[in-house]
């Protein structure tokens, strides 16, 4: 369901997506207009020597500032989709004007590869982002057009994309490449529905089916450019997911956000072409980053050597890369996999995306930005307000922006509740108009009030996710109490009936506060535990704390209890309560001895964690020693002594 | 006493000691005489291109060469003047010859100053360790003159020392400066023992009392370069222990080795000139670096970025730099702080650097070895024939050949007994011949006999030292036990009396399998321990375990038994029993869960850690999991809770 069919009226999400609307699309159009992103589409401009410096791989960030004008002209259009302001109306109209003087007459369109290094367009296919620069475009112009109507960036987008398919495709006169960094994959998908245009489709299956193919194309380019392939710096098409065809991909690999990208395409494809194969080979990657590659916070990639992947269990906390594009990159593709098979498994991971390891990446005022999410910190780890490479800041924008196309879906006879935000969902299903209204505190509470407005009645099903963090759901219908047993599929309760105007359905979803634990194979959390309630994962910080983190170990989480504190972080539930602490009395002036140090009671207060490192500097942990997990007994352990 | 007076007569140490005499030693001259360092003193010798470039530093550890032929040189001649070799011999005065062909009619000499670098001459003392050369190759004079009886080398060094002298001092005409890594201190106070010249121990002492002074020496010296002092790569002096005079330190920090090396010449300082207040400097120090920044192995050094210090606590294990020769240096500072104090607290490092971070360096070959001795590995740590810089395996060779000095001190009335270590001591105390015979199969057992023999009755205190690790220590004289209260003094038992001929000591040092515990603010080792028996701290290799190492925690040690395997490893101890390990079953897909891993029971085997990756490569761990720690109850928990 578009975003622009909900409205979103609660005390959580709706203060940020007005400050994101607000002060965050301000604060990007500030620094892009500052470091030249903007100006850099203009006839003659000159470029600052600082931003054609070239780094050790042969390029430079500020060959994708078009994809950051892109993202942020997506993100401005979604909002102005929701909220109309004339004055953002204009300056888009301005910006989009300024980058029509760039396309050159064969549609071609790319700022870098137009002023500055004009003799290597379509060059280097693996290293310069040049198609993935397009891609961002052409998300903004159906973006554009969706929310203004208006056909000024869609025609420029669409007349670079025919040209984009005059170069690339199987003929031989063509080259038969693809983008080191994905997105023009899923971005043709988008052009194709906004213009109706089959031959989108046609050229993002070519991008996908291409991929990894033998002989392969990044070797060969890199011989025709003069370069020895084995000189790669990466070493492996992993990083790009192109290291062999995408179906016979079975393990998440490489860079994070570009494996993100491409599963969403593939995910589009599998759509778009009811391709069997190709889903079931996106439900193997999901399957594979969930059970083996993935954060407590739903953060992913662990490295940030390669921005990505490792390998299975490596979750290191304090140096996690976990980067804040990869986890909306996830959201992305969670939505794409929802759409195909209405399973919670999507949906529930969609949520952990969306409350930790996405929405740490902003300060409450929106205008300073993780891009890397640790679980764990030392107290160095900052928000900042721009980057050299400033891909994350516009993505968050435009995931925010666009937040109310993930709450719900809808088919023909069908609506589906997939997010508890409080607010309402205007469509028509089963030829009713109908607005489902959606009350709740969510996710501080659990209860969430569900009201049917329609005219006249309407007969169709209402699906509703019971969260998998949940248990002991309950789920009433005008009071009456469903059997959640009988009627759940996949994670989701299906109500089919003939729904009157006021009917109500209210779930209970109880949120107790529970531990979560590691596989055994997750080396950094052996022994530990993080602590969860809702969708939320909490921390603890140094700031409410006078021991040390590193000496705080936790007890059973019954100890605890959750209150919520409208002050403190903008209004969070924070988890307070007895935990123990090794004691340092009798250490003194002893580093190693043969009795291990004291326990002592000690209060703790944990926050969410997507709110951490707003107040004083200071360590930070996700993870803590579980006191429980190491005491508890051991099966046969005694037995087996005797 | 000097090792010449002591036989080495044991299981455990003889067979090293013979490996390192036989082949350590030829192998260092091979590779020493492969990479050129010994050709370089050759007039017109050619350096090999690769050997002169100069890293980021602005040197290269070519520059260095000197020194690794110093310490093989010191190390050929103590075995030498234990175990006569008359091709030994002649090597050694062949290599001397070159040597003196290399020293300019001044007195100068060093290769890199004289056939490369000649225009910078004592232009960087704080990064190219010309200085520090010197100091080696004066130890190696002392060393072969007392082994040989030659003054070939020691005349070499002494007008050497003569030229150093004429160059550096407190004089205006002198350079005020002294070596950025120091070594030529404790050199000099070799080198004026041995010739019974006191202007050598002058110079040390000017180069010791010199450093840190301001104006800062190695801030002038770089502004005459053209350098900005501000570009130091390390960014400060306390990578030299230059940061401010030497008396005001009170913490140890910076590169391991400089420090050991430094510390040492301020104690035979604080000896030589009974200099009350550089003595509790040194104290002082000691303290600092054994209650807050050593590794239970003794290892010390935490950083591989500076080879040195980080902070107090902060001792990762797996990144652990622990460097091989900072532990070799940790010896010789605790040998002299004995000679100052005795004090078992300075035997027991030196005890557990010898048998841990020492030991684990070398291959039972005695030709690979660590730079660096991590606590633990992924399986990716091996041990080496060489490097780049070559430091650790000479040093490693000089102080095996030396051992003997280690073991027994003496005073003109006393004898004392540092290490157990079966074989004798021959000296003269209180006027009488005495042997002192010592048997033992330490340190896989703690009973140690001590026979006296004496051509006639002597009276003379005998100290034995009751390691810190030993609990219920039994001390016998001719079967009789003796009071320990009442007779220990700073953790040596002092038996005063009349010997005679046959005189026996019976020492009974229980070793049980102990757990050691960390100072709660060692984050590394929070809820973790390792495992100890006698003076070896162990580990776990997967070589010996089916489940993963990440996956077993320990259990009570008193489920583990040690028994000795005369087939692994040389012949070990290993310990065996009982520990537990999480189980993997239910958690099939499942990455998180609210329920913590269960417990089963998993056998466990562990070797000493000196003896690690001498089997095929795989994980290696010194501090595991300790269940019992956070099972242990807790101090007034419940109470308080009720």
């Amino acid at each position: 369901m578009p975003h622009t069919a909900v409205t979103i009226d609660d005390a959580f999400w709706a203060p940020r997506l007005r400050t994101n609307r607000a002060d965050t699309l301000a604060h990007l159009y500030r620094e892009l207009h500052r470091v030249g992103s903007i100006d850099a589409f203009r006839p003659n401009w000159q470029w600052p020597a600082e931003a054609t410096q070239r780094g050790v791989w042969g390029g430079t960030p500020t060959m994708f500032w078009d994809s950051d004008v892109g993202k942020w002209l997506e993100a401005a259009s979604y909002s102005l989709a929701t909220h109309p302001d004339l004055q953002l109306d204009a300056l888009l109209d301005q910006v989009i004007a300024i980058i029509g003087q760039a396309q050159h007459a064969d549609g071609y369109l790319n700022t870098w590869f137009t002023s500055v290094d004009p003799q290597n367009r379509w060059k280097n296919l693996r290293d310069w982002h040049e198609l993935y620069c397009a891609g961002h475009l052409m998300e903004a112009g159906v973006a554009h057009w969706e929310a203004t109507g208006k056909r000024s960036l869609l025609d420029i987008v669409a007349r670079y994309a025919d040209h984009i398919a005059d170069r690339f495709g199987t003929e031989t006169e063509k080259l038969q490449g693809y983008c080191g960094h994905p997105e023009i994959e899923l971005a043709l998908v988008k052009l194709a529905r906004a213009t109706g245009e089959e031959r989108y489709l046609e050229l993002s299956r070519y991008f996908v089916e291409q991929r990894g193919q033998q002989p392969h194309f990044f070797d060969d380019e890199a011989r025709a450019r003069g370069d020895n392939p084995d000189d790669f710096w990466a070493k492996t098409y992993e990083y790009h997911q192109a290291h062999r065809p995408v179906r016979e991909q079975d393990q998440v690999v490489g860079h994070a956000v570009r494996a993100m990208y491409l599963y969403c395409a593939m995910a589009d494809l599998a759509g778009a072409y009811s391709d069997r194969s190709l889903l079931a080979t996106c439900q193997r990657l999901w399957q594979h980053l969930t059970t083996t590659r993935m954060y407590v916070t739903a953060g992913i990639g662990t490295s940030k050597h390669n921005e990505g992947f490792t390998g299975d269990y490596d979750l290191p906390n304090e140096s996690a890369y976990a980067e804040t594009c990869a986890a909306i990159g996830l959201v992305f593709w969670a939505q794409r996999m929802l759409q195909l098979d209405c399973d919670r498994r999507y949906a529930d991971i969609m949520e952990l995306a969306l409350y930790n390891s996405v929405l740490s990446s902003v300060t409450l005022d929106g205008q300073r930005f993780f891009y890397d999410n640790p679980l764990a910190s030392n107290g160095q780890h900052h928000r900042q307000p721009w980057f050299a490479c400033p891909c994350c800041p516009p993505n968050l924008a435009r995931l925010f922006a666009s937040l109310g196309q993930y709450i719900y879906a809808q088919s023909s006879n069908e609506l589906v509740v997939h997010l508890y935000i409080a607010g309402a969902a205007r469509t028509e299903v089963a030829g009713v108009p109908v607005v489902l209204h959606q009350q709740t505190n969510y996710p501080w509470d659990g209860t969430v009030t569900l009201r049917v407005e329609s005219e006249g009645p309407a007969t169709f099903g209402l699906r509703l996710r019971i969260p998998g963090w949940c248990s002991g759901a309950q789920v009433r219908v005008n009071g009456t109490a469903i059997d959640l047993e009988q009627s759940l599929e996949h994670g989701y309760v299906r109500i089919e009936r003939e729904w009157q105007a006021g009917d109500t359905v209210v779930l209970d979803l109880p949120m107790p506060i529970e531990t979560r634990h590691a596989h055994p194979d997750v080396v950094a959390d052996v022994g530990q535990a993080a602590l969860q309630r809702g969708p939320l994962i909490y921390c603890l910080e140094q700031a409410d704390h006078d021991v040390p983190l590193h000496r705080i170990v936790l007890d059973d989480p019954a100890g605890l209890t959750a209150q919520a504190e409208a002050d403190v972080l903008g209004g969070v539930t924070v988890l307070t309560g007895q935990a123990v602490a090794l004691d340092t009395a009798n250490w003194q002036g002893v580093l190693y001895r043969a009795e291990p140090p004291a326990l002592q009671p000690c209060a703790i207060r944990a926050i969410p964690y997507f709110a951490w490192d707003n107040r004083e500097a200071g360590p930070m942990r996700v993870w803590m020693p579980y006191r429980p997990q190491l005491g508890a007994p051991v099966d046969d352990l005694e037995a087996k002594r005797a």
